[in-house]
């Protein structure tokens, strides 16, 4: 963290006695590590607006592994996409749920429009039974 | 707005700098209010976990007026669920989109539970082509 | 409708039978019928990633009224973004909440691009606690 | 798969055409597979509403490691929630986004309102910076 800056901040009595009882369920020592949280999620969301912007994500899917060849196409995806760019797979999950499905989970970091293309081409895959996108601006 | 306190909140100047230029943008005169507004929807959020929190929802749906008689169902479903409660339908809203297709926004008050399980209600309902629920906690 | 075309699906066994039970406790009264529905909603989902296909879509929102000047701001926000375009506010609905709150719900008909860019305007106004865009091809 | 049936479905022609084009460019082979999978998907979907029912989920969240004691509560949320429970962390996967921030994903089995439950714990704490719940039912 950088230089601290201290800023004074209004609120109403009670909807701040409503917020430190929700901070201290959380856990939070602090109003202001509290407070820092909520600034840097609305910031955060507020950046995928942007194409351009940098983003880190999970996509998580469960598949037919007959019924795919994921893996193959998965590999192909990333080349037509990620050539001249600068998105990156960092890691994935797989996990062998029955004699039919794959749970797989694929850590992906790049900028948010590169994110959504390679996530929608995957999770529009055949065989694919159920896919969600989960993406954070980083 | 009940009586103001006023609390002290350090947030490093990156952040600031970045949240300072974001609130600009959405239109707040003061950071209090941007502030105030991001713990306002936190609590909002968090009642939501809570089946007797109250609640206002609206649920949205795309049906086929031709499959179903949804209004006659939807009638039925208010009596089945809202007999001893409190689930107020305060409002609706119709719009004939074609031959075949109705959009209808149903506006509801009551506990988040009572709201939750009209709302499925409604939206396993067979024609109903798209449906969402839009709950916050008030 | 138009013409009907009838064609042979394979399933499973315990398949069908699981999905006879649902479409029954739906009110679906044949499996065509139930099968329709289910490649329309498929096909409506896939045309959202489609900025220039058509669609109709509800603006959910909470929102303080002394706030903001939401009702201004959403009409100066639809002449910037409706000049030369097909986008269309068929509909409002309006419900006083309390002394503070209003929820709107507003309902646009045109093309996904334009409706996605209509609602982010309006979600990211200041003073709104809680919004959502429900959205489906048309 | 077990013992297959068949049955006749009635589409109208337009709606069967823009199927067929939609399930070639996902790479189906036939239109039964692509309904077995519409089937599936709908049968999963409704099987979430009941809290008994049997599930493979992944919770994804960023979290500040500083701020957080996330692998020690996590832990002990896997205690409080799982005594006598048949709820299961088959697997979890960890990056070390910066100096500051870990991306994890863990992948839980178990019944709906077990998952639900654990996941909420997980999600409200302290120092997670965005979190999400994959579900699917098994």
């Amino acid at each position: 963290m950088g230089q601290l800056e201290r800023i004074g901040v209004s609120l109403d009595t009670e909807l701040l006695s409503m917020f430190d009882k929700l901070i201290a369920k959380q856990g939070y020592r602090s109003r202001s590590e509290a407070i820092r949280d909520l600034v840097r999620r609305q910031l955060s969301e507020e950046r995928l607006g942007d194409p351009k912007a940098k983003a880190v994500a999970a996509v998580f899917l469960v598949y037919d592994h007959h019924s795919t060849k994921l893996t193959d196409r998965l590999i192909s995806i990333q080349h037509t996409h990620t050539h001249g760019s600068s998105l990156n797979v960092i890691s994935s999950l797989h996990v062998h749920l029955d004699e039919h499905d794959c749970l797989e989970v694929i850590v992906l970091r790049g900028q948010v429009g590169e994110i959504n293309k390679v996530a929608e081409s995957i999770l529009s895959m055949k065989g694919v039974k159920l896919g969600r996108l989960n993406i954070v601006a980083k």
